[in-house]
């Protein structure tokens, strides 16, 4: 009966300190699971897509034994929020004067148009320098049309993106950011929490 | 230069020949296609949700040597849809009188009770007697709360339940059959496709 928490210890071991955003991703998760907990949003971080080419039945179910890592064509994080889709990535870098657009794929710039066209609530949290910002997808994707360069300057970040609150719980408050930006003087919207 | 390919092929199949869904997830897969293609709706099957208890790096990238399924706690479909958030789950039965409830997780009942909540569109699509229903969330749950059966009776389907149409392209309309019940009447929000 231990086997599966033995599975799971090591899961999230392997997954943490492979993971390149790794403080970010936690602050992330920790505060979906206190805006679910509390019925602010539904919002969670979808399963990384692989490819299984060897899977076998055990006692245990069926395990994979040979799998492989696909590349994500749309963003890590979608869910609701005030019956809105909501999407997000989020990045995290150690450049501290721009941010190179190489973190994404080409597909997920696409889809970020996609997104918006559909009306979705779509952006991206970067954390850079020590802080935290929402960049809308608007924003990202006017940079990307509007400029050659492969990186986007902090200067940029700075004055189009939104400081996301870093606290106790939620660890990170992107729900309060979205508001501020998406309903902002629309009272009849404003969170109640 | 052919390794991926090849993977790619047996997993389509390990996939496809183990699934019990079949029929029904490859009609919405390529249904999906469609909507997104005519930019009509982006709607996607969530990944699967795996454990890794080992991988290992090798010259094609990060390789899983070992990998559990887990239970999914949430729908296997979301996405956007005018600026609405949908979430589903498709499923398929060999039973002609009831579809039993086992067929979902608890976790995923409680789930669809919340997405409502949120304002969400949320359904299951159910194969059953060669037609494909629509089954709104609200009338799934409206029927586990009144009732103690662990089945839903085919005559409850039928009654609560939409016919979708199935067709060459896409496979199996089901946003006609969303504007049909969720935008009913309002003509504004009529699908121009």
């Amino acid at each position: 009966m231990n086997y599966p928490n033995q599975i799971q210890k090591k899961t999230t071991k392997t997954i943490n300190y492979s993971n390149r955003g790794m403080n970010l991703e936690n602050l992330i998760n920790e505060s979906n699971e206190y805006y679910v907990e509390k019925d602010i949003a539904l919002i969670y971080k979808k399963p990384t897509p692989i490819g299984i080419s060897e899977a076998v039945y055990t006692e245990h179910g069926r395990i994979i034994k040979n799998g492989y890592f696909k590349a994500p064509s749309t963003l890590d994080y979608n869910g609701i929020y005030r019956g809105k889709y909501v999407e997000f990535e989020a990045k995290e870098t150690q450049q501290k004067t721009s941010f190179p657009l190489a973190n994404f794929h080409e597909h997920q710039l696409k889809y970020i148009s996609k997104v918006l066209k559909h009306g979705g609530i779509c952006f991206i949290i970067l954390k850079m320098n020590n802080l935290v910002y929402l960049l809308k997808g608007e924003d990202l994707i006017s940079f990307i049309e509007s400029s050659k360069r492969k990186s986007i300057p902090y200067s940029y970040i700075k004055e189009h993106g939104f400081i996301i609150k870093e606290g106790y719980n939620p660890a990170l408050d992107y729900i309060a950011t979205i508001d501020q930006i998406y309903w902002k003087g629309n009272e009849e919207w404003q969170r109640k929490n």
